[in-house]
């Protein structure tokens, strides 16, 4: 073999590892199936693989917040049970984030923090789908996250969903209502900027999405895990426009997701926020009351009688850690931004080295823009479906995930770009073109 | 007021703020509840209370942890999610620690890593209901920790209890069996050394529940959060007996849940360890299968479609921390035993001033010995219930949680020892002296 060729891994290499971790099915594997089966491939062929799957940070951690939790250790507040709602400065500090970069009003006591975004959207669904009997169902708008869709099935509550592909802007309206009409729509789910495809709502998707939320008594959990992340627009800078994009502007029936992984690459922390309006959280339903007990208050029964009895508060030093890293962003001193758009950067190169080898974008486009470049982007090849696509590009030693597990109903892959390394893309590059010769031929058949 | 006497806080105050915290039911009042009001009282009457409700460490956390957790976050490994299953350095002491202290074999794979305790009964709960079709209730050998309770409200599943008091020893066969008979109990729970009574259960009863836990297949929940804090003998020596007693070494269905709150002072990094049984742990369940797909494995499930759906992990450089502090013990370099033996010594001198002011020790005794000292003991007043006792003694400046909540029958409330300082045992004799003289009319009326 010449140095520059590339021997693809065999079928049987690939379905023989599948089957020694109990995978049974390839084409539609979790990311947590994909990484064992991408690191095991890895050891046993000794290729190594571009690392597509997880949405892990490829950046070090904040250093802002690592020094505040090392200052916390010392203060010993590790012996102590966090409070149950958070700790006032870390409260006070996303409320302020909030308003810098979202120019939102949440009052502190509204933000709560959790074991990372899937604590509170886990938080979420619970307290979302107990405030009225017989409004018990969510509707996500898709693709979104396999593992918000794997916590309700162990709670057991039902959800609809649709691809919202072919329903971009003046479509979504009559869509989303065809469901809220049902009247068992207890909430809306989506992210924004959007995991697995990027794309991001525009502002009269989003009034849509608010003032139906507001019509049909449905709370919208929106997912801002990829905060500022559309690099299209500076969506930086502390208490000037442009501001972060929100359905809050247009209902207040909402709970906004923050979290600390992938702003300040602090995955590992498991940090997040669940920012719940002020009007939903002093909210009273009866059918809370009759399940918990008390006066039936929306915040309270959200705070302690359900996050609190899954983790008892959240890990106290990283509590500091969080405080310090909104407050360095509030004041422009940590431009978080800026140190996330090395995401797009790679982005950028990767999408190049693929449409230049037969592959296209599959979430293109934006209601008015091109889709910009950033943590995730969505790849196709002709004649492949999501899972045929997942398979040959690991015989390629390249991982991602299938897009049909995320609710899509386009072929094609989701590809992370955060861990993505300087000397991977000449390998990439060879690799694809490979893939292009041995495949082109699907496309012929296809005409 | 001369200087030593004690003028109660008025019934009128109190109700006053439990109004403003829209507490309706002092008497019935949550941990949570008892906190607010005794924190407001003490702040608005300036009266210093004697705070016996929280079961938070009194103790500085174990420096061994706080270090380890700094080299962590120097190594930068905040950034990454930590692997589902928990770090292997963990992993593997925590299955080191468990030979070492309880002559127990559970391999380090069968280890997993919970957002505290409480994160884990929450996904044994789960995981334990959802293996049999229609075998999905829980008994829990009363008192017990009222948080388990709540957690099961929130996913809406059934549970069974019964107070153990009258029950103890040869007696506690046929109670069980009664429940397990019915065929729907999917999980037994309790706590050893017992929150909140601080009884143990001895040899012969974890004999009982480990055989009909086998027999009847249901999984034994083992909550060890106190580990080794039974001071009567010396559990805190590394491979020698006496081994802290387990109903492990009596059936194969089980899951032990240990805790670095209590016995490494560490509460506020909400870490801790739900612990497998090897055989369950590779168990496989058609309903597993049929509700997450997959083959049905019992560990797999637990740990990928349950733990990690909640919290994706546990904080990356606290789980550093736990590893260290274990190993430390393993080691025998650090003795948690000795260190949190100053809780026997606060409660023994709380027990003496309430005994010898009217009070008497409701939770008494076990099948052969006298209750111990430790982090919990409960007291009674003859003529008041616990709830009435409750609300009397925050009149004094003493708050403590009533034990109806906790599933008992008996007339007390629990009351933790580890928040005791020094210059509070003259306060709370004074003031126990004056409830004494103020009550004694109660004991003379009951007569």
């Amino acid at each position: 073999m010449k140095p520059d060729e590339f021997e693809p891994i065999s079928e049987e290499t690939i379905n023989r590892v599948a089957e020694q971790f109990n995978i049974t099915d390839i084409e539609h594997a979790s990311i947590g199936e994909v990484l064992l089966m991408s690191s095991e491939l890895e050891r046993i062929t000794g290729i190594p693989f571009v690392r597509m799957d997880q949405g892990s940070p490829g950046l070090p951690p904040c250093a802002i917040g690592l020094q505040a939790e090392k200052e916390a250790l010392d203060k010993g507040v590790a012996s102590l049970y966090p409070a149950a709602d958070g700790i006032p400065p870390l409260k006070e500090n996303l409320s302020e984030f909030i308003k810098a970069f979202i120019n939102i009003d949440i009052p502190a006591r509204c933000c709560i923090p959790t074991a990372g975004s899937v604590a509170g959207s886990f938080g979420s669904f619970i307290a979302a789908t107990q405030c009225s009997e017989g409004k018990d169902k969510v509707l996500f708008i898709d693709p979104g996250f396999p593992i918000q869709r794997s916590q309700l099935k162990i709670l057991g509550i039902e959800y609809l969903q649709f691809d919202i592909y072919p329903y971009r802007g003046e479509k979504l309206k009559d869509k989303i209502e065809s469901y809220l009409m049902r009247g068992d729509i207890a909430a809306i789910i989506y992210s924004n900027p959007n995991n697995p495809a990027w794309i991001c709502l525009e502002e009269s998707e989003l009034e849509t999405i608010g003032k139906l939320a507001t019509r049909y008594g449905t709370i919208v959990l929106e997912d801002l895990a990829y905060f500022g992340m559309d690099f299209r627009r500076n969506l930086g800078r502390p208490w000037q426009p442009p501001y972060v994009p929100t359905v809050a502007r247009y209902t207040d029936n909402y709970i906004i997701m923050l979290s600390s992984s992938k702003i300040f690459s602090y995955a590992g922390q498991r940090m997040a926020a669940a920012c719940v309006s002020e009007r939903l959280f002093d909210s009273r339903f009866p059918a809370l009351a009759a399940r918990y007990g008390g006066n039936g208050h929306f915040g309270s029964t959200f705070v302690a009688s359900i996050l609190y009895m899954i983790t008892s508060g959240v890990t106290h030093t990283t509590q500091y850690g969080y405080a310090a890293m909104l407050k360095a962003a509030v004041e422009g001193k940590f431009d978080f931004v800026e140190e996330t758009s090395e995401y797009a950067r790679r982005a950028n190169r990767m999408k190049k080295i693929f449409t230049d080898n037969g592959f296209h974008i599959v979430y293109d486009y934006d209601v008015t823009r091109e889709v910009g470049d950033g943590f995730f982007f969505t790849i196709g090849y002709e004649g492949l479906t999501g899972g045929q696509l997942l398979k040959e590009l690991l015989g390629y030693g390249v991982s991602s995930i299938s897009l049909d597990t995320t609710g899509s109903l386009e072929n094609g892959v989701r590809a992370c770009s955060s861990r993505m390394r300087e000397e991977l893309y000449p390998v990439l590059e060879k690799r694809m073109r490979k893939f292009n010769e041995e495949h082109k031929r699907l496309k012929k058949e296809n005409k």
